[in-house]
């Protein structure tokens, strides 16, 4: 009420207005809500390719979101929760056609360590704070920080994350029991329970992995646009196979999950069973919970989260924005737009029960290959995943496990960044070492951590390279009457960590009478450091009874280093050196 | 036994021997004993200079050491305890004649924190421990990590240890009860019992002040050089005035703790009380301790020290290499000799009690103004404390406090660095950030974390520049023929943080058949993610119609583009546009 009157107040009312009306300027609009670029110009013809692409991309959707329910530690239900909400809120802010925006695995694997045995409330209130840690971010414009990830980090993090993922449904895949979910756990649990290992999941398991995977490789014997080489029966074929192949996730599990109805009465399979029916509240995320008679307030789950609320919303980010990016095809993106949206998506995810979503590239893969023409694709898959919602979740009660294991481990396996190590190390040995730091720190640390060490010891190098920026030394005669002339050239902007190398390297530069020229004519810029110093070594130099000149700096370098020390004024110079020898008076000792 | 019985074996033997061949050869004795190479050459003119140079700074280590303990919060013998190993190890090992090697004011400042009501023990400990970590960085010569202290950080840190210890003695110079260290907290005490204020104390401690502040300018007036343009009474007064303001800290306790005596029956100054005599023990540092009934064993201890135990030994060896550096007046300073030396001096002081030592600015000022020739007058130093410790304890009971408060104060006077703000002001803006940064940080967090902060705030200014390198983007017509010509100059070497920069600037340049010729000209280097960026936005602008020319990059960096992407190759050229532009197959569009 407060708020309303004193809104009403002339002066408040006007800049409401002014934003108001420039909100609602034709090209902000168009940037802000792209929707409205492209709806009205939308036609019958794309309506049907988007329906198909949506339904394509759902029946991939609702068997992942499943089984990334269960990577995160949620029961099924949670993972067809977070698959519609996305699809809406993009349609209506997302800037790229392809994206789909759901579940992915590497969410629920971070999420992983903060709710197992916390129940979903966790979930659902990182993901409206993630929601709004990206919102704030991509109002900042600060999407930089994603930056900082580099190929090798990436490659590292995605591996690890595969291989983790991977690890932790073998068990899943063999019908062992245990719970572990760490990489090394995962692996020891297998081994410790290896005579658990019950034969019908296993043969299920192995079944559905040829089967994936002989789907997913057919898809070379198909197509989707019409191909004049080929005949009408041909390409007929082509389509079919090729659909076949985009939807080989659902069908594997329609399989597995028919297959285990009919053998109902004596089930030989570990399955799925009760999936909480009917659609979600629509509620806001609840800020306190309470998990075994222990309350929760909200400062308990922050604490909970800990570093992964900053990790989240980066992670999230960045799958988003470099899938956003990979699908946009050469046109700039607006990446300040896909973070709002994505924060959008998040948070609105946060009141239907959503873990945090963000771009997934099987997904946004499929809907490309499928011929998606605009985002309301989106739509139809979250109609699809709805419709999961009401009329299928009792048929889940029979989906294998084991299926469901070999739907993420195929997954995991194109996940898997196989041409990282080829290519470092044929190309750059030394980014191995961020890229196996990532990837080992990862699996062994946490992921969170694993990152954070990576992007350090990446960091690292660009430093170093700012400590020790290349110089060349020169020695030259100008004459026989003096001295050497030692002639150094930095070949890099200076920063302070590059000052006392520079100094060092110059106080090398001995002999009687000798002159040392520091040539200035690649240096943009120093740092107050970089002029203290090179004061500090013009007096010692001078000290030795040697000469100084700095030659060809930049006004502005000398502005900078004469107003450090005034001193420094007289060893500036300009011109050839031989034409300096000859007015003698610059360079006098003092 | 074991040990010894292995070493005896014959091949054993000889590598010991080589070992210790290869130590004594005179180049290495040379360079790590240093004392091996001067003791030879000295002589009794030497021996003189030597000794009065000694004795000048025991008579400012002795009140400084007393004064340092209590910012420390150790009782007054440790301040003693502490300031004469130094000296002794630091003869043999250091390679700067002019070093003193004691306890300083900054060191005992980052102390405080970890000890106040734990005893001195804790203090013992963390010398021996940073003596190791010390004595190890230089092993490795890791001592490049101290480059990363640029001119704001150390100036914003001394600025803030200098108000911190100044604030902290306000209450003794005034007589001011409390036991307040940390900034606001002491001004805090200081004006909530301002009506507890001493007159006497306070009416001393000021004549203290004005005693010092005149006599450190009468150095002016004085000299140690004898100088023709006097006559021999003026010489003779100058040497006199000069030594008189060298030994001003010595007189003005002297001074004082004489009135303080000739009153003791009814005493009107708060005086030092108890000081324990007798040597300390030469035992190994405790490894457990025992605080009001609580044990600590060596984990608790390390675990008490946290993030001291990088920052400590960190902060004396900048403190030790740069006063060594400034002394060492334009000959190259080993800093790999003198972190052994410092990190020796550390490890055998924790066997006599001392707390962490490092070189005192100060003291190694008063050094070099005395004529210090060699590193022996340290011993002379030594000897002065050891005598002070054995016959002087009894007399140092009726040191008055605000006496020490105020020799402390003037030192804090002169350590704080007024230039700094002005420099920074005038001569480069933006390195103020980092100044104030560290100076808040350290006054109102700590001082390890302004530290940390400071640095990580001025590394940002590095990695920004390395995420947005310097490019020119330039429009050239070649022929009517053809459509716009791009011409993008990175004018830096590339590094991950600049990949998604430089996509984003060269996708902006679009146009019909417009080509994008990206200049490798000055580009040094580039990682695996910059090189996997230039395949990306390639084959966008190929997609969009557009022709690409990497021109005139250097053969490494095109090995590391075409090892991450074969396809690259075909971009690659050398040479004038022109030329180029009539070998049309390069630019062909797939």
């Amino acid at each position: 009420m407060d708020q309303d009157r004193s809104c009403t107040s002339p002066r408040c009312r006007h800049a409401l207005f002014r934003v108001c009306q420039n909100f609602f300027r034709k090209e902000t609009l168009n940037k802000r809500v792209p929707i409205s670029s492209w709806l009205p110009k939308y036609t019958v013809s794309t309506l049907f390719q988007d329906i198909l692409a949506g339904f394509t991309v759902g029946l991939t959707e609702i068997p992942q979101g499943i089984a990334f329910a269960g990577i995160a530690g949620l029961s099924p239900e949670y993972g067809l929760y977070c698959g519609f909400m996305g699809g809406f809120i993009y349609a209506l802010f997302g800037s790229c056609k392809d994206v789909n925006i759901g579940p992915t695995s590497i969410m629920a694997l971070m999420l992983q360590d903060h709710i197992s045995g916390l129940g979903p409330d966790m979930a659902i209130t990182i993901t409206f704070l993630a929601g709004i840690i990206i919102f704030i971010l991509g109002l900042l414009n600060l999407g930089f920080v994603i930056e900082f990830f580099s190929y090798p980090i990436i490659a590292g993090f995605t591996c690890a994350a595969s291989l983790q993922i991977a690890s932790s449904q073998v068990k899943g895949l063999f019908g062992i029991p245990g719970k572990a979910n760490a990489f090394l756990e995962a692996w020891e649990s297998v081994f410790s329970n290896i005579d658990k290992i019950r034969l019908w999941d296993s043969v299920l398991g192995v079944l559905s992995i040829i089967f994936l995977v002989s789907l997913k490789e057919i898809r070379r014997f198909g197509t989707l646009q019409y191909r004049e080489d080929w005949s009408r029966n041909r390409n007929i074929l082509g389509i079919f196979l090729f659909m076949l192949s985009l939807a080989r996730n659902a069908l594997v599990v329609i399989i597995g999950t028919v297959i285990s109805y009919s053998l109902r009465d004596d089930n030989p399979f570990k399955i799925t069973g009760d999936v909480k029916s009917g659609f979600p509240p629509f509620e806001p995320p609840p800020f306190s919970t309470q998990v075994n008679g222990t309350n929760y307030n909200f400062r308990d789950m922050v604490q909970n989260y800990g570093p992964s609320l900053a990790f989240i919303p980066l992670v999230a980010i960045l799958e988003a924005v470099s899938i956003a990016k990979a699908f946009s095809k050469g046109k700039p993106l607006d990446a300040t737009q896909e973070m709002l949206a994505l924060g959008l998506c998040n948070v609105m995810g946060s009141f239907v029960r959503s873990m945090p979503i963000t771009g997934s590239f099987t997904r946004t893969a499929v809907n490309n290959a499928s011929g998606v023409k605009t985002p309301l694709a989106g739509i139809f898959t979250s109609a699809m995943v709805l419709l999961a919602i009401g009329f299928l979740t009792p048929s889940f009660y029979y989906v294998p496990k084991a299926t469901l294991a070999s739907v993420i481990i195929c997954a995991m396996f194109y996940l898997f960044d196989y041409d990282a190590f080829v290519v470092l190390w044929r190309s750059k040995k030394l980014d191995l070492v961020p890229f196996l730091t990532t990837l080992l720190c990862c699996l062994f640390i946490s992921l969170e951590y694993g990152i954070l060490i990576g992007i350090g010891v990446n960091l690292l190098f660009v430093l170093y390279a700012s400590a020790r920026p290349k110089l060349t030394i020169t020695k030259e005669k100008i004459s026989d009457s003096r001295g050497e002339v030692f002639v150094i050239t930095p070949k890099d902007t200076l920063y302070f960590p590059a000052a006392e190398h520079l100094r060092d390297v110059v106080l090398t530069c001995e002999g009687e009478n000798a002159t040392v020229v520091v040539s200035g004519r690649e240096i943009r810029n120093v740092d107050v450091t970089v002029a203290k110093s090179m004061a500090v070594f013009a007096k010692e130099l001078v000290g030795r009874g040697q000469k100084v000149i700095f030659l060809d700096f930049k006004p502005s370098v000398v502005e900078v280093c004469v107003k450090v020390d005034l001193s420094l004024q007289k060893y500036f110079a300009e011109g050839p050196l031989d034409e300096i020898f000859e007015n003698e008076p610059i360079l006098s000792v003092q």
